[in-house]
This record gives C-alpha cells, sequence and structure tokens, in this order.
C-alpha cells in the first residue's frame, strides 16, 4: 500500500481522532498538495475505509477496512518484536517462501510477512494450502530463537498454542490441537502451521513460522475436496469474525509464547498443549511415510515427540499424520 | 581440472595400463591433436603426476600426485551414492556454504563438494577452521535423508565415526571422539564436523555435512593459537599419510553408515560411538551459551544428546561446549 495512505490513516486514527482533519491540514501537516491528499482520500474509499466529513469539511474513519494493510494490523498491537518489520501484500507465491528470502538477507527477529492471497501456498510435506483472498490469516513470522536444531520443532507447538489461546480469549471458542500443529475446531481443520528452519546442528539460524487461518470461509468457499474436513472461524462462531482484530490477538498471543520459549524452552507450556491435545489418551494410527504406528496416544515428550504406547513398547515419533482410531 | 587431463589420467590408469600410451595413440582415441595432448602432459607433471615413457615412447603413470581432483579422488573410490558428482576447487571461500548453494538448485544426494584449501572455512558456532592449501581434506557432502528434522544431527556422529574407523582401519590409529563431533588422537584435535541442514519440521530438504580432517600438517603448520591443540593424521602416525587414500577411505566409510542410517537410524550406530567417547564416564563441563552444566557424562541418547547426571539430576543436552573437569 502507498505511503500516503498509510500516513492518512495513521493521522486520522492516532491525533485529533474526535475533531477530524481537513484536506488541506493534511496536505500542510504531511507536506504535499491537496490534489494528492484528495487522491490518496479516494483510494482509501477503495480500499474499504468509511470516511465521514464533518459540517466543517473535517475527515474522520468511521469504519476501518477488513485489509492485510500496515496501518490496520498496526493499529492497536502491542508487540514489541513480532511486526516490527511488517511486509503486507495483496498477493503472493507463498508467505514462508517470502520470510525465507527475507531471513536470509539478514530481515531481523520478529519480521512478518502477510498476504490477502496465496497463489502457492504450501502446507506441511509439500501439500498445499488453498489460500483464497481476504478470507484467512495467510502469515509468515521471522524467528531466531537461541536454540539448537533439536528445539526448534517446539515452534510449531507454540504457533498452535497461541490460535488456541487467541481462538479462546477473543471468540470462545474451543480449539482441539492436533498433534504436531493442526487446529480443530468442532472437528473441522482451522488452523494449520509449517515452520521451516535453517540451522547448524548447534544452533538455528533463523525459523521461520507459517501460519494459515481460516476465518471468513462459509462451506461453499472451500474446494469440494476440503468441503467436509476443513471450517474456518466464521463457521464455528456462526457470525462473521473480525480478521484484524482476531490476527493481533495472534500475534500478541504468539509472541508472548515465544518470549517465554526464548528464556525457559517448551517444557512450560507442554502442559497446556497436552490439555488441549486431540490424541493423547487415545488409541492412534500414526503414518510416517511407508511406516505406520498403532497404539495409545500417552504423551508429548519434552522434544515434542508424540509417544504411543503398544503393549510395553513405547514409540517415540518426531513427525508424521495422526488419526484417532475410533473414528 | 581440465577435462583432457583428467580424460588422459583415466586412460592411462584404466586401460593398457601396463602397455601405456603413446601421444599419437592418446591424440587419436581422445579426438584431439598432438600437441594438445603433448601440453595436456606438461600439464600433468605440473600437477604431481609422475610420466614415464617406455623405449617406444609410450607414456605410463607412475606416480599420482597428491591432488585433490577428480580422476585422482574416483581412481578405486567404491561408493554408489557419495561423489557421484564431484565440485573439486582448487581455492574456495567454504565447501559447505559452496554445498549449500549445490544444494538448493537441486544437486543430488552424495554430491560433494572439495577444496585444496578453504579462505573462510566454517566451524561449529561461527568459528573459523584453519584450512591450509594441501594439508587436509577440506569436503562437503549433500545428504537428503527422509528424517524428521530432530533426527539431522545424528549426521554429525555419523561423520565423526566414519572417521574413526577410516582412521583405525587405514592408519592403525585410534580415535576419541569428543561429542558432539570432534575427533581427537592423542588429545590432539584432527577433525571437525559442521552439519547445516535445511528443513520443514517434519523433513530435512537437504542436510550439508562439512568435515575438516588434518591430515599432512607439522606441528608448525598450524597457528600459534591451535599449536597446543590440534593435531594431524601425519603427527600421530609419525610418517606422511596418503591423503587422498585416506580421503576415499573416509567416504566409503561414510556412504556405508550413511546408507543404514537412512534405513534403520542411528540407534545402530550408538554403541559405537559411545564406546569411543572421551567424555562418558567422566565429569563434564559443558558450556552452551551462558549456560554451564555440570555432572557425570553418563550416555548419549538415540537423539544424539549427552546425558549430564548432577546428584539425581539428569539434563539433557543437545548442543555445547564439553571438557573434562578433571584437565
Amino acid at each position: 500500500m502507498e505511503t500516503l495512505i498509510n500516513e492518512i490513516a495513521l493521522l486520522l486514527r492516532t491525533r485529533r481522532v474526535a475533531l477530524g482533519w481537513t484536506t488541506a491540514e493534511l496536505a500542510e501537516t504531511l507536506g504535499v498538495s491537496r490534489p494528492r491528499v484528495q487522491k490518496a482520500l479516494d483510494d482509501m474509499r477503495e480500499l474499504g475505509y468509511g470516511l465521514s466529513a464533518t459540517g466543517a469539511g473535517a475527515i474522520r474513519i468511521t469504519r476501518a477496512p477488513d485489509r492485510m494493510i500496515d496501518t490496520e494490523i498496526l493499529a492497536g498491537l502491542k508487540t514489541r518484536i513480532f511486526a516490527k518489520n511488517l511486509h503486507c501484500y495483496n498477493r503472493l507465491g507463498s508467505t514462508n517462501t517470502r520470510a525465507i528470502e527475507l531471513a536470509e538477507s539478514g530481515a531481523a527477529e520478529g519480521t512478518i510477512v502477510v498476504a490477502e492471497e496465496q497463489t502457492g501456498g504450501r502446507g506441511r510435506l509439500g501439500r498445499n494450502w488453498h489460500s483464497p483472498p481476504r478470507l484467512g490469516i495467510w502469515s509468515s513470522v521471522i524467528l531466531r530463537p537461541q536454540v539448537p536444531l533439536q528445539r526448534a520443532s517446539g515452534l510449531s507447538l507454540l504457533a498452535a498454542l497461541a490460535f488456541a489461546h487467541s481462538a479462546e480469549s477473543e471468540l470462545g471458542l474451543k480449539v482441539d490441537l492436533k498433534w504436531p500443529n493442526d487446529g480443530l475446531i468442532d472437528g473441522r481443520k482451522v488452523l494449520g502451521v509449517l515452520t521451516e528452519v535453517s540451522a547448524e546442528t548447534d544452533q538455528v539460524y533463523f525459523a521461520v513460522c507459517g501460519t494459515g487461518i481460516n476465518v471468513s470461509h462459509l462451506p461453499t468457499d472451500f474446494p469440494q475436496s476440503l468441503r467436509q474436513t476443513a471450517g474456518s472461524l466464521a463457521m464455528a462462531c456462526g457470525y462473521s469474525v473480525d480478521r484484524l482484530a482476531f490476527y493481533r490477538a495472534f500475534l500478541s498471543q504468539f509472541e508472548t509464547l515465544y518470549r517465554g520459549f526464548r528464556r525457559d524452552g517448551i517444557a512450560p507450556f507442554l502442559d497446556d498443549y497436552r490439555k488441549r491435545s486431540l490424541l493423547l489418551g487415545h488409541e492412534v494410527i500414526v503414518t510416517q511415510g511407508h511406516l505406520t504406528i498403532q497404539g495409545r496416544a500417552i504423551t508429548i515428550d519434552e522434544n515434542g515427540a508424540l509417544i504411543v504406547r503398544d503393549g510395553r513398547k513405547n514409540t517415540v515419533i518426531f513427525a508424521g499424520e495422526a488419526t484417532l482410531r475410533e473414528q
């Protein structure tokens, strides 16, 4: 989005909110011509901003647009690391791919890439992630935790947990976490996480944690193949959800958990994760390539691995596709 | 190295070895002019090849050069995956960096990068690795094991173990492995391993396993700062070591272990590794950033982590700098 729109939106939002600003005042404060301000205001209406003028011609924001743009994401966001650098795109192949490029060029921890639409959204194990325009939150954050390689997969658990917390606190929804990193509501998948890592064995250089959150989809917004299994926050609530507000809540939760992780690792969060786990205590089938493990999911250990017991034998599973056996 | 030299060396080595080849025969077989063959033979002498001519003017190889060049590395190498693609450099910044570039452009598993000299050789945790011309084996291999992220650090253990096996079988030397991935002989560090990984949490995209092996150094070949702690195979043997033969043995050992790892993971190799470990059974101090852990090193677990016991408390350590406490 244009810088001028950002600057105008910021002025209208944060200074003299009640009074409003005339076109002339905006032009003078921002040091640009009145026609340029006028053009920017027209563009803002196009984007979905509600702008009202008082009798004296002073302009105020009456409605924020449901758009993944800097000003709106940052409005009221209370994070310290996350979104300090924010890259917003209308359309992108994959937010993870772009974030990895940025990380490789040295982008700081907390840098975020977000897109209204992903044309090549990626999920785990090379799968694609359906990411239609404006219906979800397709977002990636660059993290640089000072941990050895083995600890990195904890980040996926953290992201899933942050989603569960935000859905609960913002919308009163109960999220079931399906190890390793899916979030389900009423049995439908609403969240997917893809964490990608560049590392030496002793230390992570960077991790990119990508989260796909289905927000405003109706059942018919999903392709046929996903219609039985996928859901959205709106479907779970039964009413439309403020996508930007939810995103801000999620970023804030995720940052809080991540700051704890940097200090104390994953251990303090495991009980919370286990409590929300769909699998623990149930008979499960886990496939891992051509391997299949059956048994009772008894815990998730401090490495984020699922422990499955079959008779007296415990199997430690680091990755795989798990399903409940009774279903 | 020039292709023509490669081709000539290959002919001289593998066909009609006893009889030798005249310049005219070489020119005709390779389809190039006699002056070009003559020039290539001169270049080969420059490189260190010993070439003798029979009375009839037929040329034979009497001595192979101590050079990291395709023909010499491949001569008698019995690997199936490793070195199928081989990139040899006279001088390179870092073999790992080059291998990562190749891996990112899709280079196959087993692709190897080797250099006579590294001008920016890298060790663990951002340290540098002294890599002077022709004295060592500075080499990296691209691996694409189908394992989750957490299993990747096993590769460093494998490389260290492959070194220990080759030093024992080729030179009769006993190697002590210092967790996680140093190789010491008579208390002097001869091997360092740096494994770098690109992955999602569920699967490794690729790993580049770099090994620095000090072969022909005399004490004065090391900078002052390393002179008390670093050693070489030649120093340990007391005589000069055939660098190429050792490299071939190492590649062969490493591939054998790696093929086992792809099938069964690290577990089958752990007992062997533990047996050679410098730390196990001793009081150790492990530093990890600003953290220090003291205790008795009791085992290395199936994730490659060092387990240190202090009183009744076991600490699982994935990365760090370990030293023996009594020293």
